[in-house]
């Protein structure tokens, strides 16, 4: 097989990311979205709110991020944020699909492809904090403009809610304080549940 | 509004870019992908393909433009490429798009996504005609993979196929010499109709 070959049948072979339908609704709120989707508006938000990162970031790889950040889904699945039990086989789920699908791109490029997602996921660099935040951030934005939907949908509490979002502080403040806001409007409106702490 | 505010607005509107509907279908045949999806596959091609531009070029610039190329949809509409009455007014309508959306961002944001698509639609710098060549390559795969379904569907022909694809040739010669091939078989295949001249 070319190198041409092999890149194509890895273009067409991802093709599948929009078939992974996600638990979050498009902003009509008349369907979920699609991996792909989200990943297309996350790439926008990079380009767009770099400059609200907690360090300088290379924009170029937050970008790569983005795009290929959840390609392993097309193995492994989307497991929803709140999916406890989903989250305890993940890694597992996600490094095999990994794998199988970097090793169809030629070697330098599918190393690429493999070290950027690891970096994302690891979360050690800026741009893979600033990245986990705009992934954090995507959703959200979503749910807020369909008016809680995914959230009521889920019965999502409060506590939920901040623990498995706080570490967006951690790429961005200015995205977490604005994440704040979102989530006590929506606690206010019923659609996020308050904690009964 | 604050800057951000205006940025978050500007997020939201082009979440719209999920409901545009193109022609082309999934590699799976199941459905018509959105222009979302096709932004997100036209920008990681950018990234694995761009050693095949003739000239040099700014991936980041390439991958802004497959990113951004068609929210102007989100008021026109999707024109198909072999719809020419469509064609006749398609620069208007998207032009009046353009001013609106693009004055939704910060004026530094707005005049940048505002020359990336107007660079792209003129194609007159390297990464204009190599992005050019990719939001053709995008479509002709997926029809290959989904057995010609979309040019059947439309009656396209031998001589259509190949004068609204070109311009491939100016981007990416290696991207024009796959694209041929492909047409060549589908012509083979009766999947494109054979010109009768």
């Amino acid at each position: 097989m070319t190198r041409l070959e092999q890149q194509m049948n890895f273009i067409i072979e991802i093709d599948k990311l929009k078939e992974i339908v996600r638990q979050t609704y498009i902003s009509s709120a008349e369907r979920k979205e699609t991996d792909a989707e989200h990943a297309w508006h996350f790439a926008i938000m990079a380009v767009l709110l770099a400059e609200y990162a907690n360090e300088p970031v290379d924009v170029m790889k937050v970008v790569k991020m983005a795009l290929i950040h959840d390609l392993v889904e097309i193995d492994a699945g989307d497991t929803y944020l709140y999916d406890e039990e989903g989250a305890k086989t993940k890694a597992d789920r996600e490094n095999k699909a990994a794998d199988r699908l970097f090793h169809m791109l030629p070697e330098d490029q599918g190393e690429e492809f493999d070290s950027i997602w690891r970096e994302f996921e690891e979360r050690k660099t800026p741009e893979a904090r600033f990245a986990a935040a705009l992934d954090r951030l995507q959703p959200v934005m979503l749910n807020d403009a369909t008016n809680g939907k995914a959230w009521e949908e889920h019965g999502i509490t409060e506590e939920q809610v901040r623990s498995h979002n706080e570490h967006v502080k951690k790429g961005s403040l200015a995205i977490w304080e604005y994440l704040e806001k979102i989530f006590d409007k929506n606690i206010e409106k019923g659609k996020i549940q308050r904690s009964s702490l």
